[in-house]
C-alpha cells in the first residue's frame, strides 16, 4: 500500500509536528557525509515530516497512526551516526525523540533514563546525584543521544576498560515499542537485548533505557608523543592491559595526523610525531606515571597541568570518530574505514598494514576490552581517489586477516560482519510486519537471498530528483 | 652486639609494653602452623617483649631505642599471615601496630589510612563516607590490618578485576621509618613501593598508607555447582574475561572440598560437586545471568535469595587461604601449596596436574588478573605425608613449567621467586644497618651466596628448648 502521508499527519495533527522543508530535511540527515560513497547516494533523502513525541504514551500513538497509513517511520536521537543509519530512504516519518530526555531513577551502579537524553546530560545528572557517570560513551559525547547511542553506536570512551556496549552487562534493559496495529510495549534484558541493540531502529523503539554507572572521577586527559608509531601502539596496549591503573581512553594516532589536523596541538608536535591520547583517573596518576616513565614517550599536554596557549578541549574529540572529523575539517578528500585488530599477531598486523598503504591509509587506533583481552578497534585515515580504490583497500585488509566493518554502507549487515543477525530478524518479523520501520536498512528482510558480492541498494529509497 | 633487652624495656617504659608471657607468646606466633614444616620448627618462638606504639613519634622512639640496645624488632598487624612472616625469630622486640588505626582522609578514588586499621573497618568507614571501598582484600579481611596486608600479602578478593597488590596502581603511597640511630621518616610512591610492600617489616615501618579506593556496591555472593572441575575452571576464567560484567571473586574449587570441608555447604552440594565462589555487583547480575545461562553449571546458593536453614557466611571466606584453614579445620594433615598458572596452556596444565596427583592435591584456584591475562593463582589442599614428599610435588610442579611460591618457607626469597629483591636489599642496607628488623627473612642479607639448594635455616634463629 502507498504511504498515506496526508492521512498520518491529519491524525497526528496534535502532536508535535515539523513539515517546513528545510528543517525536515535538516532532521533528515546524519552524519553519512563522512563516506563520499554515501555521500553520492544519499544527500537527496528527505522525510515528509517530523513529529516529536513527549510521552511513551504518545510513540505508541505514532506509530499506530504510521502503520494504519503505511507511512515508514525513521527514528532520530540527535543524528550523529555516520552511516544515514537515522535517514529515511524511503521518506516518510521522522520520530525525534529530544522531547523524551528524562533521568528518571539513579542507584548505586545503574540508572534509568529515556531514550532522548544526551549522553553529556546524562552525565552531568549522575555525576551530581551520586559521583557517578556511564561506563563508555561515544565521542560525540555533547550531542548524542543515550538512545542512539545504544539503537545505533558501538563503543566509545571508556571500551578500553568495559569493552563493547554488545559486551553482556554493558546494558542491564531496554523497554521497547512496536509497530503493530496495536503496538506493544516490551521490556528487553539479558539475551533479548541484542534484539534491538545497534538496530538502528529497524524493530522497535526504544522509550526507556537501564544502563550500569561507573564511578565518575575528574579524569586527567593527556596526550604523549612518541617518534615511533609502533611504540605508542605497544604504549597503548601496555597501559590498557594495567589492570592496577585505571584508564578510560587509549587512542594511538599515527604522525602526521596531529600536526596536519589537530589545529590546537599542532603547535606542540612536529610532522613526525604519533600520538597517544590518554584518559587517566586521578588516583591512577602515580600509578600512570611510573609505568610511563619505563617507555620513551613524551607528555606534551595534562589537562590538568599546561601551559597551552588555546584550551584543546576533551581530548576524548581527538578520538573516535572524531579524528575523521578533524582531518576532514582541514582536508575534505579524507575519509575513513572501520578495523578489527586482534589476536596474538595484532601489532604484526598493524605493523603490515602500515607498510602497505603508507600515507594513503593514516592509522589511528581505539584500545578496547574483548573476550578478557586487549584489541585494537581501528578507524584509519584514507586518502580518498577512488570507490573501487577504497573497495581494494577494504579488501587488503580482510586479505590480511582484519575484519572490516565498512563505513561506507548504509545496511546494518554490510556495516557489521555481512551476515544476517538472526534475533533482529526474527523480532522485525513480530515487532515491525509491514517493514515500515527504517526501511532498507536490514538486507535480510529485504533480500534473504543477497550475496554481498557488491553494494546493497534498496530498491525503495526515494530516487533523487 | 647482644641484645640489651632490660635496657631498651627501662627506656621505653612510659610506651605500653606487655612483657606477660603468655600474651607475648600469643602475639609472636602467626598462622605459620599452616605448615608442618614451619610448624616444626618455629612453635618455640616468643619475643621478649611487645610494645605498641600510639603514634608515629613512638613507632620512631621504639626503633632508636630498639637500635641503640640492639634488639631485634618485627612488626605485626593482626598476625594472620602464614609463613611466620611475622614470628620473631630472634626473639626481641615485637612492635604491634593496633593502636594506629585512624582513617585519616577520604577522597574520590583514594584513602589514608594508618597501617593497624582493620581491613573490614577500614572499608567500612570508606562505605560510609562515600560509598567506596578498597579495590582488594585478603580473605582475613575480619581480621587482618591493612599494613599486615601491604607488608605480608599479596592480592586478594578483587584481584580478579585489579590484579594483585604489587601492580602499578593499587598502592599509592607509603610512608615508612628506618631503622637507624636517628630513624628517618620516608615517602615512598611509584617505583619506591616495592622496597617495602610485600617486605616482611624487614627494612622500615609503614605508618601511613594511600590506597586506591573503587565503589563499594552491595555484592551478591554465590555458589555455583560443576559435574566437571575443567567446566568450573573455564567457568571462572571466561566470566573473569567479561569486560562488562562487574565481578569481585571467581573462585573454583575441586570437588571433594565442598563436600568435605565447608559444613555449612555440605548439605547442598555431592561428594562430586565443584564449585565456583562468586561475587557479582548487583547491577550486573542480569549480564552474569544471561552469561550463567549458556553454561552447565548450577548456582546452589545467592547470598540475596537463599532458603539455606544456616547462613554460610561470606563466601570470599571459603577462597583464598580460608580453603585451607576450613579443610585444616576438619583435617589436621591437610596443608598447602601456592602456584601460578598462566599463559596460553594454563588449563591444559591445570588438567595435568589433577591427573597426576589425584585426591593427594586438591585444586582450589583464584582468577586474578596478570599483565591484561587473566589467570589462575592456585591454593591446593596437599595431603600432608612427608617433608620430602611435599618438596617432589613441589617440583613435580615445576618440571611442568608452573611457578611455586612455597608457604612452607619462612624468607622473603624462598616464599618468592628464589632470587634477591635488589630494590629491597639495597634498601635494607640503608634503613636498617644494623639488619635488627625481622631477622632471618631476608636471606640475600645473611647469606648472598645461598645456593636455594635446601631450606634455609636462619642461624640466628632462637633455639627450642
Ligand atoms: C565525530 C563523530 C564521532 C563518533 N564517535 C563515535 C564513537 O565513539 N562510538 C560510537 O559508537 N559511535 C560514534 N559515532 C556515531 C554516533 O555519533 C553515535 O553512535 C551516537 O551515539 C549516535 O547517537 P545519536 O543520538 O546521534 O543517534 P542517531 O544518529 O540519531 O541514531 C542512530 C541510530 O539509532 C536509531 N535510534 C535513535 N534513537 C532510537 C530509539 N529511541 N529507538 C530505536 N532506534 C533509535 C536511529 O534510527 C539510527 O539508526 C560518532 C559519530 C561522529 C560524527
Ligand atoms: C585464613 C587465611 C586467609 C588468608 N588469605 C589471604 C589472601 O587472600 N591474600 C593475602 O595476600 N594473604 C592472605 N592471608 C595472609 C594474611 O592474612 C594477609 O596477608 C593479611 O593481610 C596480613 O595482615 P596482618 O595484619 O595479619 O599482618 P601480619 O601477619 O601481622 O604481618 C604480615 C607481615 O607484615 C609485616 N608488617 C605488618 N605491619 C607492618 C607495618 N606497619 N610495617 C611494616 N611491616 C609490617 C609483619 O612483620 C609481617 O612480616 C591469609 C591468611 C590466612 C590465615
Amino acid at each position: 500500500m502507498p504511504a498515506d502521508i496526508a492521512g498520518a499527519i491529519a491524525a497526528l495533527s496534535h502532536l508535535e509536528i515539523d513539515r517546513k522543508p528545510a528543517s525536515v530535511k535538516a532532521k533528515s540527515r546524519d552524519f553519512f557525509w563522512y563516506s563520499p560513497v554515501l555521500k553520492a547516494r544519499m544527500d537527496h533523502l528527505q522525510a515528509d515530516f517530523v513529529v516529536s513525541p513527549r510521552s511513551e504514551a504518545e510513540v505508541i500513538e505514532v506509530l499506530k497512526v504510521c502503520y494504519a497509513h503505511d507511512v515508514p517511520v525513521t527514528t532520530r536521537g540527535a543524528g550523529t551516526g555516520n552511516y544515514g543509519q537515522a535517514m529515511p530512504l524511503a521518506g516518510g516519518c521522522v520520530l525525534h525523540m529530544r522531547h523524551m530526555a528524562a533521568v528518571k531513577e539513579v542507584h548505586p551502579g545503574r540508572v534509568i533514563v529515556e531514550p532522548g537524553c544526551l549522553l553529556k546530560d546524562l552525565d552531568a545528572h549522575c555525576k551530581a546525584h551520586s559521583g557517578q557517570e556511564i561506563r563508555m560513551f561515544s565521542s560525540t559525547w555533547a550531542t548524542a543521544t543515550i538512545g542512539g547511542f545504544i539503537a545505533g553506536g558501538s563503543g566509545g570512551v571508556g571500551s578500553c576498560r568495559w569493552g563493547a556496549l554488545r559486551d553482556l552487562g554493558n546494558i542491564i534493559r531496554l523497554r521497547v515499542v512496536t509497530m503493530e496495529e496495536q503496538p506493544r510495549v516490551l521490556e528487553f534484558r539479558g539475551e533479548e537485548l541484542p534484539r534491538v541493540s545497534h538496530a538502528y531502529g529497524t524493530n522497535g523503539i526504544i522509550t526507556e533505557i537501564e544502563m550500569p554507572l561507573a564511578p565518575a572521577y575528574d579524569w586527567v586527559e593527556m596526550f604523549v608523543a612518541f617518534k615511533d608509531f609502533m611504540a605508542a601502539v605497544e604504549y597503548a596496549r601496555d597501559l590498557t592491559d594495567e589492570a592496577g591503573i585505571l584508564i578510560k581512553l587509549a587512542t594511538p594516532i599515527q604522525a602526521p595526523i596531529a600536526h596536519d589536523y589537530f589545529q590546537r596541538v599542532k603547535p606542540y608536535v612536529a610532522p613526525g610525531d604519533n600520538l597517544v591520547a590518554l584518559m587517566v583517573a586521578p588516583h591512577s596518576m602515580d600509578g600512570f606515571l611510573t609505568f610511563h616513565a619505563r617507555r620513551d614517550g613524551r607528555i606534551i599536554y595534562r589537562s590538568d597541568d599546561n601551559d597551552w596557549a588555546k584550551n584543546p578541549g576533551p581530548v576524548f574529540e581527538y578520538g573516535w570518530n572524531h579524528t575523521t572529523l578533524r582531518a576532514l575539517k582541514v582536508d575534505p578528500a579524507i575519509t575513513y574505514l572501520q578495523v578489527r585488530f586482534a589476536g596474538d599477531d595484532m601489532l604484526e598486523k598493524i605493523r603490515k598494514v602500515s607498510a602497505i598503504f603508507g600515507d594513503e591509509v593514516l592509522q589511528h587506533l581505539e584500545a578496547m576490552k574483548e573476550g578478557g583481552r586487549t584489541m585494537f578497534a581501528s578507524l584509519p585515515l584514507i586518502r580518498f581517489t577512488t570507490e573501487a580504490r577504497l573497495d581494494e583497500i577494504v579488501h587488503i585488509h580482510e586479505d590480511l586477516g582484519c575484519m572490516v566493518f565498512n563505513p561506507h554502507r548504509y545496511t546494518l549487515e554490510e556495516g557489521g560482519r555481512q551476515t544476517v543477525d538472526d534475533r533482529q530478524l526474527a523480532f522485525k518479523r513480530q515487532a515491525d510486519p509491514k517493514g515500515l520501520l527504517n526501511p532498507g536498512k536490514m538486507i535480510a528482510w529485504d533480500d534473504p537471498d543477497w550475496g554481498y558480492d557488491r553494494m546493497y541498494a534498496y530498491p525503495g529509497m526515494t530516487a533523487a530528483e
